[in-house]
């Protein structure tokens, strides 16, 4: 198997040295690869590993363009060069190795189609929960199971703000600036913070759980930048706390399929996980119960992810669709007014209107907020009252 | 690929089960397999699902000789004719798929040296950790990294017990017999609260993640039987929740490989592993901790791991050594002596030794007897003290 490696970024750059550093490893258990290439606009720079400096190259058409070279690794991540990138390579008969969720989830159709006609394979493993094996669980592991509902905390960045707000009692701007600094958050937080990379990622865990098309801008998604430490506060009370909560599961024959903070009970695992990890709970009818618990982002775990990858395409040579997501059944996906769920609504007491009262199981006041925990209700019954209004709205699990 | 299932215990009818009913669901997947035959030796008794009843028999051999069987999953445990069928469908070059843990345990190198010679596949994804992927994660997902070290709870009778212990406040004798009216515990529950199963379950698991042969009879196991619900109650008190933990991580150079009850800080997702569940907790070098939790046992989701064996045999037809335990080189393994940890001691105390003070941070009295939390110490330099005591010794993590 001879490698190209595009984007030397945290990731890239992390395979680069495991494959580097872990040469011979590799040869005692049988893994016969080269990297061919390694290719990143920026270059003038040091590398903390030993390697051959001469594969490195400032052009990824190098790697395209040389026969030799059998499959690419994709990490610059983005849906513009990334996608060409693939797309070309796929193209070009050679097989692919990507932790783009982003291209996943929204250019599916195009990648799918074109690896069939080419028979080339796609992996992705690295795609969702960094160092989490997940993919390969859903797409091998649990193969007898039909899976009834998936459940995440997917977005490292996300978990950690959630953490700290509560660990320290500090307000989300706070903590936000916080994750900047210390590299936890990037410049730009909006797909973290506000739940697109969450939205991302939750599209390939049920395109795969559900073996499904599932068109992702139907996908509904809410982030955690209205959260309030004084949220944190409360679910602490009654016994909850908040993690963005990526799911995916049928209510009656429609798939839901959201991103929302939530408030889970600290009695549950998922509930439990704090910090950058990240952990994906998968209901299943024979399996039951499964949770994989692991380092969602970061160098070495996103990398350990990808060179699975790696070794997996270096020993399934053959063209395996199953691999694939399922393109040719659409999921038929609910959309927010058809929601049905609990929810945690904080509203200023003065916007406050009697008539959710008898939507709700629990409501109090705190401060100059009501606060309610609804039962079982449909959304839209909620959303009734809340029109113009400035609230915070919370599932509950 | 063609099958042959011997043993319809509980698992043995749960894959046929699932085999028969999911038919359709499989060819919709690709997945192209015939059971021939399905062998038992009690077949007067009805089946709650419907199959083509001509593929029963009462004769393994009828298995074992008729060519057309390509793969031969073996599910009536224990060592003796289980051995025997495995032994002789290698032979006759027929893949093996088992969830036998004590047999891989105990007969590594005579299964995979003729499995080598025959070249044939076996695997054992059931053989731990019931419908939780963990064999298939350290066989691949986590092949870049070096494993540091591996940490759970693999019996699910064991942990029923601590369970139900804690919640409901109860003695070990009762809630043993209740496991075993509710059949969570068998006839002979010895296998299960004497640690012996859980060592077979991390014997297997080290093989793996160390990639060394693990000489059974050296695994350090103790088991659950002389734990009183006051040990629980003190351990909660603490922060601590008991656990039966099986270990494998270097001490030194020297690996040490045990099953021992525990005490888990309960801020740990290992310690809140309750009731039949369990979980494996991975610790390596590039993906940092990862944590696989699911049903430990039962019909469904044991089946589910050998189904997944099954479509995974059916898709890797090539011979692949990679799935075998590493049997050159045999793995230095730590005895009793030389262990080093952090105890927990109870004794009563009127055989407390004003000594065994100095070994330790925490010393107290809880009605007759004297309770101790050691430093971190030579399990050795306590034992020395406790010579024809009455004591309880826990390990604490």
């Amino acid at each position: 198997m001879r490698l190209g490696i595009i984007g030397l970024g945290t990731v890239g750059e992390g395979v680069l040295e495991i494959l580097s550093t872990e040469e011979n490893n590799f040869k005692n258990k049988g893994i016969d690869l080269e990297v061919l290439y390694a290719c990143d606009i920026n270059l003038d720079r040091g590398f903390s590993f030993e390697f051959d400096k001469s594969i490195l190259t400032k052009d990824f058409n190098d790697i395209l363009n040389d026969e030799k070279v059998d499959t690419v690794v994709e990490l610059i991540g983005g849906e513009t060069i990334a996608k060409h990138i693939i797309v070309e390579a796929i193209k070009k008969g050679k097989n692919v190795i990507t932790a783009n969720k982003a291209l996943l989830a929204k250019h599916a159709k195009e990648i799918f189609s074109l690896a069939k006609e080419k028979q080339v394979n796609i992996f992705y493993e690295a795609s969702v929960g960094g160092g989490i094996p997940i993919i390969s669980p859903l797409q091998e592991s649990l193969i007898a199971n039909n899976i009834l509902g998936i459940r995440g905390i997917i977005n490292g960045t996300a978990n950690y703000i959630l953490s700290e707000m509560k660990e320290k009692n500090l307000d989300f701007d706070t903590v936000l600036k916080d994750a900047m600094k210390k590299g936890y958050a990037e410049a730009d937080p909006t797909y973290d913070i506000e739940g697109i990379d969450t939205a991302h990622k939750i599209c390939v865990l049920a395109s795969l759980a559900f073996n499904s098309y599932i068109d992702f801008d139907k996908v509904i998604i809410s982030g955690i930048s209205k959260i309030d430490s004084i949220d944190i506060q409360i679910a602490e009370k009654l016994g909850y706390n908040i993690k963005l909560i990526a799911s995916a599961k049928y209510l009656g024959e429609k798939l839901a399929v959201e991103v929302a903070p939530t408030l889970l009970s600290n009695k549950e695992l998922l509930a439990n996980v704090d910090n950058v990890f990240n952990a994906i709970e998968v209901e299943s009818d024979y399996a039951g119960t499964s949770l994989f618990y692991g380092r969602g982002a970061g160098k070495d775990a996103t990398a350990s992810a990808v060179v699975a990858d790696i070794v997996k395409a270096s020993k399934e040579s053959p063209f395996r669709e199953r691999y694939y997501f399922n393109l040719e059944d659409e999921a038929d996906l609910i959309n927010e007014n058809q929601l049905i769920g609990t929810y945690y609504l904080r509203i200023e007491t003065s916007d406050f209107k009697e008539e959710i009262r008898d939507l709700s199981f629990k409501v109090f006041e705190e401060d100059k907020y009501t606060i309610l925990i609804t039962n079982k209700i449909k959304r839209a019954d909620l959303m009734a009252y809340l029109e113009n209004k400035n609230y915070t709205l919370l599932n509950v699990n």
